[in-house]
């Protein structure tokens, strides 16, 4: 058995593969769980200042050449037009039936080079597209780091750190020995961190600027320790990130990072890609998991329009892969991201059922309660299922568990909807206990989450709907 | 600044520097945070079987030489005069006034040459009295793993593997290539384990027999191969174990793995120690958490009879470190060992604080809540401080938060008592958040723990006494 479609074909079918999958937690590998304690490093993107270290649960692709630009502008939705090399996109591929694959961030290091940087599905699709094609590109693949290395050392290309939070902005200027130059938002510049030149991307949470800084791996020591002194210089408390505090980071940011690829149908090119993955592929050992069921395995899938991605879609390039099905999707319906918030008394219920004997339910992990490669909970009006939750976590900044994910059109903010938490069996996957279904009210909320959608309500209006 | 004494003078009182440690938490380094979940792994040393890893957390002093023999029946109170190679023994120092400073189990691996496996204390304490003796011996330290490698590689002398559980037997035989010699509890003997011949320590846990095995750790993937593959010809559920897991492996079996050093107090060669220690020593680093604070830092000592080490007490040794100080408190009052078990309904409250806004209870950290080097939380019988909560945890196999301490001897197993959860202040730990104090109420069972109490009595009692 050595390629993707060999373990479909031994599998059955692919949703059965992959609820089945033992390959165990996802996790942000290499990185110490906790520096200080997670409550006070969510704490910190809020309130001081945080430093994630991004060096090790991101795949990188280096794609340079002749063809570099033309062969990315094929193979993402992105238009390139304004594709300079001070900037930098959010790069995502679909499929020729528009189903997203995944999304990287890709960085133009020069006019003929690109660096993207994100989960497997993306580079690997990336790679396949250029070696059916005959474009002029050479890539380079570094995979992400193992997620249990077990005293066996890592290394990567690049090291890779973000600092963010509302005090961010006074470490730059002590870190850079002078003014920072005004980088607009996804954009890139030069900066100094110490003795060494480096590339930094303007990013930002909670509304205040951050940077992404990335260079040799060989600098990562070097480098860390001049932001920290950086960071004591001005005075500002810069936290560092522990792997259990940085995946909760996107819940108040709004980016669900776990889409199902979506691969496993199709004919001609999709079969093609099936036959080249390896069967040790991401998307052959990556799991499944939530209360959400389906023999179809297209029915986890998004498109683009759902995950809100539609603004920066190329319609102006001659052609990119999923151009026609994309089209004919643009007026929908389509489905929209949201924020669900979860009920605080179904929550605690819950928690609860781990203290009484019997089959539990699914337990919460704090603050990180998913076990999957690819979660897919049910999210109810009544008897229908409107929605799916898709990303989770707890938030000490908020004090509530919040959730990412995609509901009917019809669906407004501010309505209470009923989220199944738990699988309906017991699977292969060896993240989670046994455990019996639980049903969780999730009032729906903007992406990304805000705080105004719980207090506008009536304070009442969980037990009204409820 | 150099020594423990320079640091503690800077500080003015050991127990505000040890308060507000800013080392972070004690963490099981190296081994990942879970292998499959932390509930099923739990569960695994109750149901079928589970592998330890113990090759990081643990100091290693080697001892050997001529004297060796008597040089560690001086320093240790344990009767040595049954010790012969196919034994091992809980190693336990006191100072002279009586106070435990930590323990080690210690195998003898020839008649001149000793291993000790343990927390730091021990070793340091060990080495100090090698120091300032003249006895013949050499010692080679090898301290426990970094707590944060980060992708750095870490080696270590040995590896150190437990496998224990219901289900273990059958592995053994499968692994030894036919039966394993019959091993009485704590005594070691020679098996194979593929094509090496590995020394093997008879434990146990929920009694059935347990093997620990080391050797050279060069050898560990194979040796952890072999294991794994025992496990599955011998058809029996063998579950890796990882760091979140681990630690609460000991409130089942009953012993508390983090006591305080006595160290602190003292005269003459108390005193000449402090100037020994490094001002980086787990000594002077090392982090006192919890509800509990007095100035004096004697006040969180324990002695060997408290924590249920009286009875391998060597009295038949013409001398060993405080003897005499032992002979003194050997009738009393001393302190009991138990389990505290605690109130579902208010660990539930202080989770429960964790959605509301505000400041919140001290978190729970499933399932190790510790946030410190020693723990020491007091328990109340009304205004009354009846004993310290010293080590806890949540047992997924019990359903219920743990604990282990000690108490006055008047209280009685059943009697509910009241834990003051979290700390009065805020301290420099970065181990903790800011939060405020609850109080949990905590039912007095045996240690090891056992069901029963809590099964014995009217299930109405949390109420009755509450």
């Amino acid at each position: 058995m050595s390629s993707l479609s060999d373990a479909i074909a031994k599998a059955g079918n692919p949703v059965d593969m992959l609820r089945n999958s033992a390959i165990g937690m996802y996790v942000y590998p290499v990185v110490a769980p906790e520096f200080t304690n997670w409550r006070d490093e969510q704490r910190a993107w809020r309130e001081s200042a945080v430093l994630f270290d991004q060096s090790h649960h991101m795949d990188e692709l280096i794609v340079e050449g002749p063809d570099a630009e033309a062969f990315l502008a094929h193979v993402g939705i992105n238009g390139f037009a304004n594709f300079d090399l001070a900037r930098a996109k959010h790069f995502v591929p679909v499929t020729p039936a528009g189903h997203v694959i995944g999304d990287m961030i890709i960085f133009r290091e020069r006019e003929d080079k690109f660096i993207l940087v994100g989960r497997a599905p993306t580079a690997n699709w990336t790679k396949f597209q250029a070696a059916i094609g005959s474009w002029k590109v050479r890539l380079i693949h570094d995979p992400r780091s193992d997620s249990r290395p077990d005293g066996e050392r890592v290394l990567r290309t690049h090291y890779r750190f973000q600092i963010q939070g509302p005090d961010a902005p006074k470490i730059f200027e002590v870190m850079n020995g002078g003014p920072v130059p005004d980088i607009k938002f996804f954009h890139v510049d030069w900066i100094n961190i110490g003795s060494k030149k480096v590339q930094a991307l303007r990013h930002g949470m909670s509304g205040a600027p951050g940077l992404e800084v990335w260079g040799p791996y060989k600098d990562k020591a070097y480098i860390q320790s001049v932001i920290m002194e950086s960071a004591e210089k001005a005075g500002v408390n810069l936290v560092r990130c522990g792997s259990r505090a940085y995946s909760t980071n996107t819940l108040e940011s709004g980016w669900i990072p776990s889409p199902l690829p979506g691969i496993y149908t199709g004919d001609g090119m999709m079969q093609e890609y099936r036959d080249y993955l390896g069967a040790d592929a991401y998307e052959a050992v990556g799991s499944i998991g939530g209360s959400y069921v389906s023999d179809n395995i297209a029915d986890y899938y998004v498109n683009p329009f759902e995950l809100g991605y539609g603004f920066y879609i190329g319609w102006k390039k001659d052609d990119f892969i999923g151009k026609d099905a994309l089209a004919k999707m643009k007026d929908g319906p389509n489905r929209k991201k949201v924020t669900f918030e979860w009920n605080k008394d179904d929550v605690l219920k819950v928690i609860a059922s781990g203290f009484e004997d019997g089959t539990p339910y699914k337990w919460i992990d704090f603050p990180q309660p998913n076990y999957a490669s690819s979660s897919a909970d049910m999210v109810m009006q009544g008897d229908k299922m409107v929605g799916m939750s898709m990303f989770n976590g707890y938030s000490f900044n908020e004090r509530c568990m919040l959730s990412l994910g995609v509901v009917d059109e019809s669906v407004q903010e501010g309505d209470v909807l009923t989220m199944k938490w738990g699988e309906p069996d017991d699977t292969g996957k060896t993240s989670t206990e046994t455990h019996k279904q639980a049903e969780i009210r999730v009032r729906v909320s903007p992406t990304p989450y805000s705080r105004e959608a719980r207090e506008g309500y009536a304070a009442d209006s969980w037990r009204a709907k409820g």
